[in-house]
């Protein structure tokens, strides 16, 4: 499908990525290699073109608004470096990860370097609040992460899964609107619907993702379907669908964390892929785009103000 | 030895601790007791001294000073948990590290959470410059591992020696002066000295450190004598012994690494600690050191002003 919420960021999009790939210049060579190929491999840009698209839309200043879409990228860029080191991803998006070819140590530095060029390109928006803001979203993910990491495997409650899920994708989003708002001439009501809107399509945007672990195709989503399954990590799909089967043996085995096989996991997946419960996470998502959508109302109309709710729209129709 | 500097900003070191302490509150349990752990087995606190001493000295604020001093010691953890990732190394200042405890994930996401803290402090000076100088900071440090890790081992060059040590230690000391001045109501002149007196302690800081890693007992340094050069590490005083024994082929086996042994290099370390390069590579350090003491004659009197040239004084005098 054609995505047309970036036709009216597409240059600055360019600039975006032109500012991101300055921010290894005069390092080491390897380095500058490593943020190139990071850049290169990566997405759709959404969180940019979130940060862009808000800014627009409420009359931000330009320059700072490309600092705060780079820091907003590169400060994502960097999570995924870290993460896809913290699980041994061999792939992302298809293509290797820089863990597959780098050892963890040059792994952890060029994240940490990434990091700090995520930090100066927010300090360049010349906003402190900015800076505030950028600051507790990434203690906000880290933690995020940490909580994961010790903790989250196995467990089957809403509760936490709205947490991570926050702490993962919805805090990011939310930084790239509310930070876009507190670089435009706005009131505060302003700013926190701007931060209301990037919190309800961040949701969205990792409800859908988790859907698509189950109903991808591997050579898209570029990991096998069910991974976050195989990894002891349930999602809503899966929520749903024990909510519907709260005796299916092979979920209490996946919960439990009891010696379940490979067999198992490969049945419980098929299960979750072919019941209700795909269409109920869908729905939710819907939902949430359409608080999105509802708060997008509440701005004056301009072709950024449409521009997102196109975006917003694409999120539960995308396949990848 | 008594270390005097630290007298007047020991009640304010003290808040430096309670509030690194506090920026973990609110997060997952073991992240908070790692930070404590780490906190607990933190050094002198020469930096954030460094910070509070000249600010105090110019007259910055004194809140926005603490977040200051609370950044720069925090940044100073991080860069710590990562490096003894990186390194693999088990024990620092005679503790345990956090490496040495958790596995690699847990020890890279706990360094993430720092730097975030760390970030999130520097932002709560409210100065977009500091911010700047923050991540500009970050940035050299991070930079200088990633060479260091690509590059420098077995280079006998003094170039690459200073650079090198200006990443590593030099910056963050730097950083904590002139941030420091930039809080404070004065003119660029006085910053750009105060970044300079931060420049010359911190070159003469590593120096030092350096020369301790030849001289130092293993069980007070925390390391075996030589590490340095064990890893590859050509420093100060083994440039200046390359310098008057040219020809000494366990040098030249160190520094081509073409297959050198234990024993030729525990001989090469013994060659370098008994040799004159010891004296000389001190005596450079106090050169920087009096470049720093000559700095701080430029500002008014003040207790602040003494106390920093009692710690320019005791970097040199140290033992550990």
């Amino acid at each position: 499908m054609t995505v047309t919420f970036l036709t009216p960021v597409q240059d600055r999009l360019q600039d975006v990525e032109k500012l991101m790939r300055s921010q290894a210049e005069g390092n080491h060579p390897d380095l500058v290699s490593a943020m190139h190929h990071l850049i290169q491999a990566g997405g759709k840009r959404v969180r940019p073109a979130v940060a862009l698209l808000t800014g627009g839309m409420l009359g931000a200043d330009p320059d700072r608004l490309l600092n705060l879409a780079g820091a907003v990228e590169l400060l994502h860029t960097a999570t995924l470096v870290h993460d896809d080191l913290i699980d041994g991803a061999l792939l992302r998006r298809g293509s290797a990860t820089l863990n597959a070819q780098w050892t963890p140590a040059a792994t952890v530095l060029t994240g940490d370097f990434i990091f700090a060029r995520a930090a100066k390109l927010a300090a360049d928006t010349g906003s402190v609040t900015v800076m505030q803001l950028f600051a507790e979203a990434l203690t906000t993910i880290v933690n995020g992460e940490i909580t994961q990491y010790f903790r989250s495997k196995g467990i089957a409650s809403r509760e936490d899964y709205y947490t991570r899920i926050y702490a993962k994708t919805a805090s990011m989003f939310e930084l790239a609107s509310e930070a876009a708002a507190v670089l435009s001439p706005v009131d505060d009501q302003t700013v926190e619907m701007a931060r209301r809107f990037g919190y309800e399509i961040g949701m969205a945007f990792q409800i859908v993702d988790d859907v698509l672990d189950f109903t991808g195709e591997q050579a898209r989503v570029g990991k096998p379907v069910g991974s976050d399954l195989r990894q002891g990590l349930i999602t809503l799909p899966a929520l749903y669908y024990f909510d519907a089967h709260p005796n299916d043996p092979d979920m209490h085995s996946v919960i439990e964390r009891n010696g379940h096989n490979r067999s198992q996991l490969d049945r419980l997946i098929e299960s979750i892929r072919t019941s209700g419960a795909i269409a109920l996470a869908l729905e939710e998502a819907d939902e949430y785009v359409q608080r999105g959508l509802n708060l997008l109302e509440e701005f004056p109309y301009s072709p950024e103000r449409d521009a997102l709710a196109d975006l917003a729209t694409y999120i539960t129709r995308r396949n990848t």
